[in-house]
């Protein structure tokens, strides 16, 4: 029914499904540092905690709270720090 | 890390973590019925979908849109329809 999606040994955790909105994902990532590449435009909304976020091509980091939202271009890379446990919704377009 | 839930035979789906807010899952829901029960207060979020909640002792279905949050008091029971898979994030207090 949900996929469910393990990454950095089960420091990052996903279950995926799809709606009317489109394919997304719902996860939550421990306290650390990761790098996440992407293969379409992803729009990633914080909904527990806060990341702050580098995006490929960019020199300042931007700290996002709960229900902000930010854009990752297709086929780029991006870097989240977070603090303490932290969760987010993924949509992919 | 994060623990991994399931409910109904995997039509509802959770992952379980603790921040600075407190106790939290988010998961999410096929399109149908449900009915939960609290054991303690829960402030539920819609984070992709809708939710259309029936609150113990109320006689009216109200429905929820994304970054909508309701509240369920302690030791009591709601029912929810979703018309299609419909995430959320819940923090129990």
């Amino acid at each position: 029914m949900f996929t469910v999606n393990e990454y950095f040994d089960g420091q990052v955790k996903s279950l995926g499904f799809e709606n009317s909105d489109g394919p997304t994902t719902i996860g939550v990532m421990a306290a650390g540092e990761y790098e996440f590449g992407t293969s379409s435009v992803e729009f990633m909304t914080v909904t527990s905690g806060e990341m702050t976020i580098l995006l490929e091509g960019e020199t300042e980091w931007k700290t996002y709270k709960e229900f902000e939202t930010f854009r990752v271009e297709k086929d780029s890379k991006f870097k989240v720090k977070v603090a303490q446990a932290t969760a987010y919704s993924c949509l992919y377009k």
